[in-house]
């Protein structure tokens, strides 16, 4: 493939994590008197639900072998985003430990190498509240706004619109899961015909909404 | 455009309320007492707020101006739906009284009249715990499974996957999203090449998490 001015360059975290020495050996893993207790409650590995609890700032629910827990990057997500999938036997995959800054080296490379505007996702598939299913997110944005906002512009009856900002990174994230699936291994999706051009600058944590301001939760 | 075999149309929900009449002038609206008190202390319309009271079978915040209900769809959203952005002046769009039924009725008509296999998705953009910015989600479904389950599958390195159910269909919702945009009258988008010709059964309904398995709440 030829990445061309202005495409937008989404990648699965994963990739990402294990380029920069995410990846754990489960050998390697004492796990907490926490961890031990709490996986076998529900048949789990404990070295996995050790990891977890140390990527996270907080424990959001642990219960029914589900523990959903906010990382210290502030994601809500199960198990820290700590993952076997994809991997090889015998090790766990961790998220990378700035997906802002993993998304801005992606960036600067690739543009410096092939000479082109490009703008970088990484992405992650998250479970959410009060719909089934996961679905892929932006973690990690480098080179343009991850948000669309409508706010004061006219809808198509003239009215000046109020509450649509539209999480774009995230809607082009799930567009990126759909061809790159979880089988097929294929860890990266290009998004082509975007408008981002005049709105360059931007962050996965912008994405990330303050508690006080969280109504649905 | 020409609708080919196996493409999904995805279809802004208010293009099909506008069709079904879910449309309400909203001086025929006598708000009840607690819309009106409420309304007064935000500033919003009482007839506004009447109307996502009356839609709803729960309100699940009620603060800082931000209504969040659950629908009786089963939805949880701002304002029931209710909607005031691309349509004329004085009157308010609700979400149809059946997504699926709007859907599978869609998928009907044009696959006659067309004489194609075709999917329908009917959509609105939601806003969701935890992270900012709204999202396009699919409300309605026909013709094809909403969520791809690789729950049984080996994934890159021959381990079987366990916990992998993707929410395809908000996926696809989300990315016609970004093609339609809010301000550019495109009511619906065309996904070509997403693969579900053994998958053709499927609902909105599935993609509602019952409240007893949701740990993210």
């Amino acid at each position: 493939f030829v990445l061309q001015d202005f495409d937008i360059l989404v990648v699965a975290h994963k990739v990402v994590s294990k380029a920069e020495g995410r990846i754990v050996p489960l050998s390697q893993v004492r796990p907490s008197e926490q961890a031990t207790d709490w996986a076998a409650g529900c048949g789990k590995d404990p070295r996995l639900i050790d990891l977890a609890l140390r990527e996270a700032v907080r424990v959001v629910r642990m219960e029914n072998g589900i523990l959903i827990t906010e990382t210290r990057h502030g994601f809500v997500c199960a198990n820290s985003g700590v993952d076997t999938s994809n991997v090889p036997a015998g090790y766990a995959v961790l998220l990378p430990e700035d997906p802002d800054r993993s998304a801005e080296e992606l960036r600067k490379t690739l543009s410096n190498a092939l000479q082109v505007q490009l703008a970088v996702v990484v992405s992650d598939t998250f479970g959410r509240p009060w719909r089934e299913g996961l679905v892929n997110v932006a973690i990690g944005v480098a080179g343009f706004g991850p948000v669309t906002d409508y706010r004061g512009e006219p809808d198509s009856f003239g009215k000046t619109m109020r509450a649509s900002v539209i999480a774009s990174a995230d809607e082009l994230a799930g567009a990126a899961e759909i061809v790159m699936g979880k089988t097929r291994r294929v860890p990266a999706a290009i998004v082509r015909g975007f408008s981002w051009g005049a709105n360059r600058q931007g962050s996965g944590r912008q994405l990330l909404r303050p508690a006080s301001a969280d109504l649905f939760r």
